[in-house]
């Protein structure tokens, strides 16, 4: 089968800050992406709302979006809790009737929900739910550790702040120093544009660090530089046990701090108004570094700065002061040449390949 | 419908070590356990395998366990990763056929088991699986800071380490101060125990602290000191996300931690051998304390040691040597008067209070 070409659903939510998926898929698989759809639209055009997207049109209807001819609808926000806005189902019932494809990251699975089941079978279209982990998962038990590649986890100091962005930003230029990288997701986003992983926060608690540890050996398989996707923050009051299983099932031996440079309190991710604060860069490298010692050792090699929403001197100042702060090389691995991160990566490399060799 | 009385199912495993939910339910709840099977077992009594019990008979063959007139069957040991052993089936199935209810605290649900359900369903048999989570969970979100009561969480070294027991141990001596508790379980054992619970690592990852967050919300409506039973440790290669997601949600002002004095890897729970060493006491105060801080500050102001492994007086000595590491109240809850602990607990209620009439 053809890899489908989406109509993205990102109702009254299209824009830099709230439609993840939506904005992933843009900047990820711009060729994949005939339309975003939301009534509320500040542009006409996925560059206007975004500032990248080019000339992909964002349309304010249904109907408009189906005449792009898409293959297939894909949910392109995902809200807390993952709930399925009511007002949806009636798109999705007429994609699945029309026989396009349906491509959802919410918690809420739509092969599970009767009337889209019955409706996909009817017509032969299929539903794919991003979040549905496997059916086998077990405890991890640091084989994670043994793998013959580099493993380079992203953390952050929020959700939402880069950490999939970051490593994704690094594939072209590890590539370009010769080493072969996998990018292993473990979060709805990211297995939409890699193709496979597990969405690890939605797998039963007991499995997190499980899953996290099939992915690592399975991305490792012919790679020098294993690429994963962070999830959630050690400081998050909501996601913690999500990161921490992560950390200790990926077993890391170098991490990538993610952090938006105009964030101060962890997002209100549940409606209620923010209340933790984000510590300082350098706090947050010793709390990722104290949580991985009594399992696997991992050094925090570099910091990936999200500085989208502020201007360019703000930005340069931010990414300066988290480089004399942490003494690590950091810069904005999208608004920047990504260079100063990979060569840390590269350097990650080197160092690990050394002491194996010695080991 | 009366509280049943219990045929303990430990087939294979019936020990101080192996049996927790199994030895759990005779130590709190001794009056509704009838027998305990177990062909290999290794003693007439409960008490002569685990020490404690009295006459509770332990047999060899289903049929003499049925001959004890059990008002149903409680599956007693919890493997790791949960899976039911195939040659159970047989008991369980006639169990329902004589229309005995069966508990369990698997991963594996036996009420979801095709066979197992219309089997009970055809004779009015009830399964109650008491890992299954509720239906509506959310991500948590600090509200558990709120309530008015001191919340204590036991925390620990390893899993199977006495976390659960040191919380009901101190219900007693609290009481006698005049302060009100309430057990809040996290895991089936306390499930079973307290009639209420969630088992936290059988919930979706991202609605662990959200479990937590709602257990410790009910648990404070009539208590002076709510007590949340811990799960795993956050130097758990296998099980730390639930730990740290457990602390988040319940947002506990004080900790009690917990250590088998004679461990010093983390237990072979997937069967590969041991190999994250346990870090000293002092050390695990520490990783406790750091990790609350962020989302909310937390003392460990005890350290509950289960030395039922020990001879007397090197109990005595390691119990001295807690103390003095780390400058804390330290005993076995067990084996000794848990004076010690109630008395640290109730400072911390004492001081809990003054702090919050001040504020």
């Amino acid at each position: 089968m053809a890899a489908p070409t989406f109509l993205v659903i990102a109702e009254g939510a299209f824009s830099p800050e709230t439609s993840k998926t939506a904005n992933s898929a843009i900047r990820y698989l711009p060729e994949r992406v005939v339309g975003v759809l939301d009534s509320t639209a500040r542009g006409r055009t996925a560059q206007e709302v975004l500032g990248f997207g080019g000339g992909i049109p964002v349309v304010r209807t249904f109907e408009e979006g189906l005449a792009l001819r898409p293959t297939a609808l894909l949910i392109g926000i995902a809200p807390a809790g993952g709930q399925l806005p009511a007002a949806w189902r009636a798109w999705i019932l007429a994609a699945l009737e029309r026989g396009l494809a349906v491509w959802s990251g919410l918690h809420t699975r739509l092969g599970d929900d009767p009337e889209f089941a019955s409706r996909a079978a009817a017509r032969g279209a299929e539903i794919r739910d991003l979040r549905r982990p496997p059916e086998r998962l077990t405890v991890s038990n640091g084989l994670a550790r043994e793998v013959d590649a580099l493993v380079v986890l992203s953390v952050g100091s929020d959700c939402n702040v880069g950490k999939m962005t970051a490593q994704l930003q690094l594939v072209r230029g590890l590539g370009a120093r010769g080493l072969r990288t996998r990018f292993v997701a473990t979060g709805q986003t990211g297995i939409l544009i890699a193709g496979w992983g597990i969405s690890v926060d939605a797998v039963v608690a007991d499995f997190v660090g499980g899953a996290a540890e099939q992915l690592v050996l399975e991305g490792a398989k012919d790679a020098d530089v294993v690429l994963v996707e962070g999830q959630g923050s050690l400081v998050h009051p909501g996601y913690s046990g999500v990161t921490l299983g992560l950390m200790h099932g990926a077993c890391p031996s170098a991490m990538i701090l993610c952090h938006q440079s105009s964030r101060e309190l962890i997002g209100d991710y549940t409606g209620r108004p923010a209340w933790v604060p984000i510590p300082p860069l350098a706090e947050l490298v010793r709390i990722y570094e104290d949580a991985a010692r009594p399992v696997h050792p991992s050094r925090v090699v570099g910091i990936a700065l999200n500085t989208y929403d502020l201007p360019e001197a703000e930005a340069r100042a931010r990414i300066a002061a988290a480089r004399s702060d942490t003494g690590l090389p950091a810069c904005d691995p999208v608004r920047e040449d990504p260079a100063p991160l990979v060569e840390a990566v590269a350097a990650a490399h080197a160092a690990w390949k050394a002491a194996r060799r010695t080991a």
